[in-house]
Parts: C-alpha cells; sequence; structure tokens
C-alpha cells in the first residue's frame, strides 16, 4: 500500500492523480489497484481528463443536487460535503496490465475535495491477479 | 467469504457494521476487504462515525434527492429505495494493512438500508495483495 | 482481464451484462470480479432484475436529479451523462464463489448508457482471493 499526501486549495476541487497512480503501479504486473480516500468530506471519482468544462459541470450538478442550505442538522456546517463523498463514493478500482492503468482514453482519476481547502491523503493498494 | 446477518428496524436506516468488518479481517495480513450487500433496496457506504447527525442530514438529502411520491412505474412502491441502493452502491473496498482495516479517524462502514424493517445480508470478502 | 462488446441502442440505456460476467468467471474459483467501464459518460451499476420497470424509475429518477438543461459549459453538450456516469460509478466489484457470481436473487449487472446509442466496452477482472 502506498500513500499520496495532496493539499487542496478551494472548497470543492477535482485534483487529477492519474499520473501518481500510473506512477505508482508502473512495475507491477496484472490486477487492479484500489484508490482509497481516508475522509469522510472527500471522495474519489473517474471523470473526463481531456476538457475541464466537465469538471466544472460536474460541481454545478453537485452543489444544486446538494445546497448548502438544506435544513442540515450536523454542527460543523459541512453537511453537504458528508452527501457529495457519499454520492462520490471513497473509492475507485480500475484493472491494470503489465504495470498500466487501463482506463479509456478520457478518463482520469480525481480526487474529489468538497470541503477544502485541507490536506489530504489517499491510499493506492494494488492487488494481482496471480501471484 | 464471510456473511454478516442483520435486521434493521427502521424503513431508512444506516447501520454501523466496521466493528464487525474489522473482526472479520483481523488475523488476515495486507490486502482489501469487499463489503458486498446482496440486496437491490439497501447498500453500503463510509461515512462519518463520529456526529449520528451525519446520518440524519444524509437521510434528509437522500430523501430530498428522491422523494418516495416521484411518478414511478414499479408496483411494489419501493421505487426510491431501488435508487438510492444504486446511487450509494452495492460495495465498499477498503485497504487492510497487517490485518487492520485503513480507515480514516472519522470513517465508519454504514449498511444503508432503504426499505425496512428487513433482515439482510453483507458478504465480506478479504483479497490478499499478495499469497 | 477480458473485454466485453456491446452496441447501445437508445441515449439512456441500461444494458444486462449479468450473464456475460457470469460466464467469464465460471471455472474461476473464490474471489471477486471486478467490472470496470472504461467511458465517462456510461457507468455500471447493480440493481433488480425481475421488474423492468425499477430501470425505467432508475431513468427517471437520475434525469430528474441531472436534467440535461442545467447551465452546463462542456461545449459537447452531455454534461448530463458525466454527471450521471459519475453517480452510478464506474466499477461493481461482487464476490465470486466456486466459480459462481454472488449475486442476491434479485441483482444483476448493468452496463448504463448515459450517451449512446455507441459502441462500448467493458473490461472484466477475476482476483482470486488465494493463489
Amino acid at each position: 500500500m502506498w500513500t499520496l499526501d495532496l493539499s487542496t486549495r478551494e472548497r470543492v476541487a477535482f485534483v487529477d492523480i492519474t499520473g501518481e497512480v500510473e506512477r505508482l503501479v508502473r512495475g507491477a504486473d496484472d490486477g487492479v489497484v484500489v484508490v482509497f480516500v481516508p475522509h469522510t468530506t472527500a471522495g474519489v471519482t473517474i471523470n473526463e481528463n481531456a476538457d475541464p468544462s466537465v469538471r466544472h459541470d460536474l460541481t454545478t450538478a453537485l452543489e444544486r443536487l446538494v445546497p448548502a442550505d438544506l435544513p442540515f442538522t450536523h454542527a460543523e456546517g459541512n453537511s453537504d460535503a458528508h452527501v457529495k463523498a457519499g454520492l462520490m463514493g471513497s473509492s475507485v478500482t480500475v484493472p491494470v496490465l503489465h504495470g498500466s492503468l487501463q482506463l479509456g482514453t478520457w478518463q482520469g482519476i480525481y480526487f474529489a475535495e468538497f470541503d477544502g481547502p485541507r490536506r489530504r491523503r489517499v491510499l493506492v493498494t494494488f492487488v494481482a491477479t496471480r501471484s
């Protein structure tokens, strides 16, 4: 298991971590890599890597789905971030072949920050299909 | 693969199963654990374990996202439960190091009931990174 | 890793791929199977296999959650598809015992098309719990 450390700069941000994950599994054989976020107000998602407007639109849509001013009870005032993290999920699993991520042409792996700016961690585990 | 049996007491409930999963992987080595829910009106999610108001707020937000009175066609009248289960997902995958779940400080694993009360099952599979 | 090829016929469609995945893992031993979609306007989800109205209702609910006419900026005009794919997720992981998928009685695996009709691929990886 490897650990990635990162810092986010805004309250809501999608940080591309594809290159870091790619470097970690290089040298591995065949299997899957699990990218796990050990936080409750952030998640991880796979989405388009080419046009940054897609991440902008994802932010817009999530904001509309879970407005910060819903009648929430959690005293810290970041309930929307917990819900958004739940919708995105805490991990993604990607196939690996000969040490290479089998992402589609337009796919990137994004750390999904919903309550930044903060220092965050990502846990990356490679599991081989055979020993 | 292990099976957990549980009973939910309300229509919508988040049941903390972190301790049970933790006990199952104790004694395992390094790898990931997959917690899978074999139902279509329930799911599993990772969220805050400290303040119960976060689960309350998640319930509120999901209720607003998928109201039970949408123009649904499924005759059983629990379409909202199917959609909520789809949004939460049927499994979570968590890294394990020396038999210990690598959850963040504030993370717990929750069985997400959307059409209870019912008797439910959870399938837990540990996959080692190396043999 | 195996590859499934499929063609979708409508803009939004849930295509049952349970049988194909089942056939691929037959002959495998114990473990988990990861079903991964290498696209950014499609995803994969587990939901009810019996009554097709459940998929219809899931379509209705997602359409209401992410209407195509939100103020999106992505020029291709399919931002709603990217968001819906993000909500459903890019992979599902299912336990396998003696080469048999451990799905619940009512569960099926569905390729979730949100910007069809298109030719699509699904990557299927079996990971054994022990060698």
